[in-house]
């Protein structure tokens, strides 16, 4: 039984104080409140450790740790996991910058397909505070993947080139909104991933030219240029994933 | 033509930063940035009045009294205006207390269906900064609706009972997530209004009790226990859109 923290300069406090602001050159990330530790305690995760409020450390002591302030109750501290690609429907993220889209993405893959969100070039941290709230706990359940390890547990060190995009499993349907054909008209074969770009500049050449074909989500000609990048990628998951399953 | 605007003091300063913050007693709202005031004008909204950074107001300042800080090219402060219910497809929200959310539905209805989002009970402001930032502009072209005016143009004004909900055109589905019946094998007749709640609240019981039929966004047995509301809020009207379309 340790005793309760009682100063800010604890070693685990000053650890998530860290990690809560930016998680350069670290495979630990935290994930804050009941919901995500015990979504993670589901999955099987073992944290490296967990402090609760009026437990292990003081109240406002972990409030003030927290991206998250007052009302934190618990914040749990874990290593990094990823998938293998995989799946008959996955998806591929290309420029998302919005933390709160990549967990939301997340969120909505865990729902609607088999295979992970693999995080490819110039995408927010998946481990992010924000985006592992966003993922309300699926992060846990189906971890996200990548295609290219790099040389360290660095985040920033997997860039994606050319070559490991052509190792995407099945046939690449890139979305892009002015493609001839709507995600309902295309003819599927075998293991599919679905390739969604940033909402300003879209998916970037090289994810194009691994594309096997581009595909739209149909919206109406008086509506937006396009729909936000989570909403995208949750529709077309949504359509394929139901035509997927009744090919099979 | 004016002086620029040199002092923190200025009445409109003063009046968006207020705005920023908060917006209770007032019909006015901001727009922050060229892609918003755009939007506003390509819709055909006048603005109360705009203040360009190094224009109207020095850049510092204009940055000070945004939300989003430095780089604030622009702010625009516009009038609110609501939609009345209708179109054959169209959203009730009820609770869905996220700006981001709010914002981002309004999109997706914009680019989706061709009544408007109606905003219910214990929702987030559609026009904070914030949600109208997540609307990307479609807060203009497809102003939200309510169901209650209220006695003034308080936003916190319009409660809504259980009489009004009765007013939402035609056939009223709500998305609950333990609903038999999924969104695609609902039967639909003439009009279709899609009830959507908050996350964890889900509907309320006046919501429930107005509803025609319930019905799910189908998800995966091994998946989350729900989408994010924007999510199946956005995938309820992609299916049910393209059903009501096929069957004109």
């Amino acid at each position: 039984m340790c005793p309760m923290i009682t100063s800010p300069d604890n070693q685990k406090l000053k650890e998530i104080r860290k990690l809560a602001r930016s998680r350069r050159r670290t495979d630990l990330f935290i994930a804050e409140g009941e919901d995500l530790v015990d979504a993670a305690a589901a999955a099987g995760w073992e944290p490296e450790y967990v402090l609760r409020a009026g437990v292990d450390v003081e109240e406002k002591l972990l409030a003030d740790a927290s991206t998250l302030g007052s009302g934190t109750r618990v914040i749990g501290v874990y290593r990094e996991r990823w998938s293998e690609p995989g799946g008959l429907l996955s998806l591929f993220l290309d420029g998302i910058k919005d933390p709160g889209n990549i967990g939301t993405i997340i969120r909505s893959a865990h729902a609607l397909c088999d295979g992970p969100v693999i995080i490819g070039p110039r995408c927010a941290d998946p481990f992010g505070a924000k985006a592992v709230r966003a993922s309300m706990g699926s992060i846990f359940a189906r971890p996200p993947g990548r295609l290219h390890r790099g040389p360290g547990p660095l985040f920033s060190s997997f860039t994606t080139g050319p070559g490991p995009l052509v190792n995407l499993p099945g046939t690449r349907v890139a979305l892009v909104r002015d493609a001839p054909r709507t995600v309902r008209e295309l003819e599927l074969y075998g293991p599919v991933v679905v390739m969604v770009g940033g909402e300003r500049a879209g998916l970037g050449p090289d994810a194009l030219n691994a594309a096997h074909v581009r595909a739209r989500i149909p919206i109406r000609d008086d509506g937006p240029d396009s729909l936000n990048a989570a909403m995208a990628a949750t529709v077309a998951l949504y359509e394929l994933g139901h035509r997927i399953a009744a090919d099979g």
